[in-house]
């Protein structure tokens, strides 16, 4: 039997666009022979579809797509995540469900036993878990079909009661599929393949496992699908953060199952900043994709993070819809303004300089009866952002780009930045990584030619809004203030933990403090491209106005 | 038997103070007599806690509040709910719990079935439900004790498979106690009282309420616990919207249970326009004193929106910690400024005006080159609000002021708003009230003598960014849009529904366009204050990025 793993890029909600692309792959499965193919999770309808889920007409077009899918069913079977109705008399009302469609009609429904509903998932919000377990008979095979979460509860200690294989693999599966919607992030490639190889051994059958790829506002999906034979060897690998598809012949033996493979990609050792890198790029080009934009602006400082985000955006927009725009001040220096000019020049692209002073000095003079008895101070300083902010936004707003924002994890971390300045944008590109990760990405970018100046690399950071300002005045080095940071936002410890870790109590009680103490600033900070198992926006949740270490 | 229920205001991770809070009430009730004494859900912590409880930290500091509080528990008993540790091996980390402290020791622990999570809740991401049922002796009487959610799955077709006082009812209690955290909607007061009632009926014992009162950020508790007979009579309602204790004499007779209360303070009809003011004013102030703010700033327009925060804000404040400014331009007519004044002279609150012209021009002139052979738009309309934004913010932080914001549901929902112009400040007070009902809460307001001018409630609105600019060249009758958009947001109907329900079939298309597509507005918007059963915010959560409907 020949099986066809297809890893497509979803529009959340496009279901003409979604249901079309299913259909011609199908129909080019089916050409060249192949008996069943595999869709991610929740295909139809685009994941995570949040709330969308709630309207009728939603579920409804997309059990209108199932059914005109299963018409291409005829000679070959399909795999097809699709949210669908609980007929039930009790509990939520829907399921998150896997259609196995075979012979023009839906031959078999399997549900989604396991929720996710931790970080960014919320799928308990929408979903009742499945309770009953059936394999599917097909050709020759019988098939345990899962849904991504559905494979992960293999630890010591599980947060879900059951694991709806050890209910599957009763019936005497030959292999597993499972469908996904398994984003990436930094740590995630390494996990989700641990979790598929543990399964094959575990229950000692092949996997088949097709995960989503594309970006859907903050959250990126890598793909990375794969097949892994019962003794835990990854025998093929699709493409990261693009397309693929691909087929494998599987052969019953009498004691076993053999999967064939034709120029098989084996798994291999992978490149962090690489992959941080096509994440981005890949987020950046379908936010603007998908919400129709095609041209990007951003301000640049002459600093290291605006830098790497017109970088960024160059490779997923195409230099030619990258537009740079220079404010300087009377506080910038000159070689604010020159670096920034060597970038665009490396860069090849559009740029602008349009200095503040005499909108800072409007503004000033507009403040002068209320300002005159105090000292030059932070809001000074939030001035000048947010004239660069406004200046930005009117050219954005008057030419249809997406302004993109550049704030990075550190100082969103501990409110270093003003809100409606530096903290504008549709996006925040970068806004998952602390400053020694820009500075390590960087550093990769410019391996085998010089894109980003060096002296944008080497220069001390600096906001640059009083004079001689430098962010080590008022913030510990770099290396000490991110990893007490991930500490406590990645790996989630506690103010007594990090102090056990090694690092000094008032400095663990003033950066805790001022995490929490600028999460209103958070709040109205634009999604941010998540790359770390804990990225600011729906997957951390933290009140205002709490008081807990603040 | 004298049980005291204790209706108090906690501060989220505030652990000293709420600790302080419940050993306080404790010794008084003692005082008094009582021998039980019921606080709300999560009172150790506060509720929502939100992503704070996944710090071990955080659990050791409520365990820690209990074990304190549990000493002054000698002479009576107290119910404490507070977040504890799941020590089985599976399922998630924690219980939602009921704690039950008698002779100075944790005599017994419930923990709570129905873990909601559906709109602004959440807890399914933290807490393991319930499986064990088992009811409480003290005294002659046998207690049944639930918390929140646990008595809500009384309806036709319940989210929930089990329901626990269908467990708990097998082993007779004599009454229900339920702790909760039930946060103010408009509908929400009357829907609770249902639910308690049913209770009473459906398991024929008395039902013993305890709620939390105040405001968490966007959410308002307003308390209303209460006591409802076994005939389904509510014989008494605590206060809303403000602390309050009391306490009743529980009687065992051969047949029933009589409860017995000195001035009743029986259920009465409800003004919901009072309810409202009395939430916002709660929500207000509350979110100033958590933040350990005193002072308000806001912009007056000279419209509706801005009459009415600024109005709320002084019953909150006080008129003494309310500054307004008014920021005329070009545009803006003088009954804009003359509204204004009157005003603020009928509040008695400080105000001053800075004109905008210059800035805006200042402005201008830095984008002519890139808007010279361009029309005057929406670019240009955004600089004049955004001007303003910078203006309020650089008063606020230069003198530690936070800035409301007055945007209505109306434009919030279709986009009429400037992202970093109008759309800045701390907290969204009236984001959750459609522009029809700001015109009705106004008109309460004034019933017994005009505090909003009358020409701001008469004329037309307008944004006063172009010349003659009204809300209607752009937007269909308020009437007609309020009532839409209810349809689609509060009442989740899809675009055919509402068009079954007698809107114009172009009408909706092109409104559920615009509230779609403006997704990536709101999700930079400030906290909105959550007076319906769906607000903008974290509890309607949606794609940007999606393609549904628009």
């Amino acid at each position: 039997m020949k099986i066809t793993l297809s890893q497509l890029s979803f529009h959340t909600g496009n279901f003409a666009e979604n249901t079309s692309k299913i259909i011609s792959a199908i129909q080019e499965a089916e050409l060249l022979g192949s008996d069943i193919i595999v869709f991610s999770e929740l295909a139809t309808c685009g994941y995570p579809a949040r709330d969308f889920l709630v309207f009728d007409d939603f579920i409804n077009q997309a059990l209108e797509s199932i059914t005109s899918i299963a018409k291409h069913c005829t000679k070959i079977a399909a795999i097809v995540g699709s949210p669908r109705v609980n007929n039930l008399s009790k509990g939520k009302a829907l399921f998150n469900a896997a259609y196995f469609l075979c012979n023009g009609e839906i031959a078999h429904i399997t549900d989604k036993t396991l929720l996710p509903n931790y970080d960014i998932f919320d799928e308990y919000r929408y979903f009742e878990p499945n309770k009953n377990f059936e394999i599917i008979a097909y050709k020759e095979f019988k098939i345990a079909l899962t849904i991504c979460e559905d494979l992960w509860n293999i630890v010591e200690n599980p947060i879900y009661p059951t694991s709806p294989m050890d209910e599957l693999i009763k019936q005497e599966p030959d292999f597993i599929i499972n469908i996904a919607a398994s984003p990436y992030s930094k740590t995630q490639i390494a996990e989700r393949q641990k979790v598929l190889q543990s399964n094959a051994l575990k229950y000692q059958i092949p996997v088949f496992y097709v995960n989503h790829i594309g970006a859907q506002t903050h959250l990126i999906f890598d793909g990375g699908s794969c097949v892994v034979e019962k003794n835990g060897a990854i025998i093929h690998e699709l493409a990261y953060f693009k397309e693929d598809t691909k087929s494998f012949e599987i052969i019953k033996n009498s004691e076993s199952i053999d999967v064939i493979v034709a120029n098989p990609s084996k798994s291999r050792e992978r490149n962090q900043l690489k992959d941080i890198e096509n994440a981005l790029i890949l987020g950046i080009k379908q936010y603007f994709q998908k919400l129709g934009f095609k041209q990007a602006i951003l301000g640049l400082s002459g600093g290291i993070d605006s830098a790497l985000v017109c970088y960024l955006a160059c490779k997923a927009l195409g230099n030619e819809n990258v537009w740079a725009i220079l404010m300087p001040s009377q506080f910038s220096s000159q070689h604010s303004v020159d670096d920034s000019v060597k970038l665009v020049q490396n860069l090849q692209i559009k740029h602008d300089i349009i200095p503040i002073e005499n909108t800072f000095q409007s503004f000033l003079n507009s403040l002068h009866e209320f300002y005159k008895d105090t000292p030059f101070g932070l809001a000074e300083e939030n001035l000048q952002s947010r004239t660069r902010g406004v200046i930005l936004m009117g050219l954005a707003n008057k030419f249809g780009h997406i302004l993109l924002n550049t704030s990075n994890k550190s100082e969103l971390a501990v409110g270093y930045g003003t809100l409606y300045g530096d903290m504008c944008g549709g996006l925040s590109v970068i806004g998952d990584l602390y400053k020694t990760e820009i500075y390590a990405l960087c550093e990769y970018i410019n391996k085998d030619k010089e894109i980003i100046p060096s002296n944008i690399l080497s220069k001390a950071p600096s906001a640059e809004l009083r004079p001689d300002q430098k962010d080590s005045d008022s913030l510990p080095p770099y290396e000490v203030l991110d990893a007490l940071l991930n500490n406590y936002i990645e790996e989630e410890m506690g103010p007594t933990q990090i102090i056990q870790a090694g690092f000094e109590p008032n400095l663990v009680q003033k950066i805790l403090r001022m995490v929490n103490m600028n999460e209103w600033k958070r709040w109205q900070a634009p999604p941010v491209l998540r790359l770390s198992k804990k990225a600011f926006g729906p997957g951390r949740r933290v009140p205002i106005s709490g008081k807990y270490l603040s």
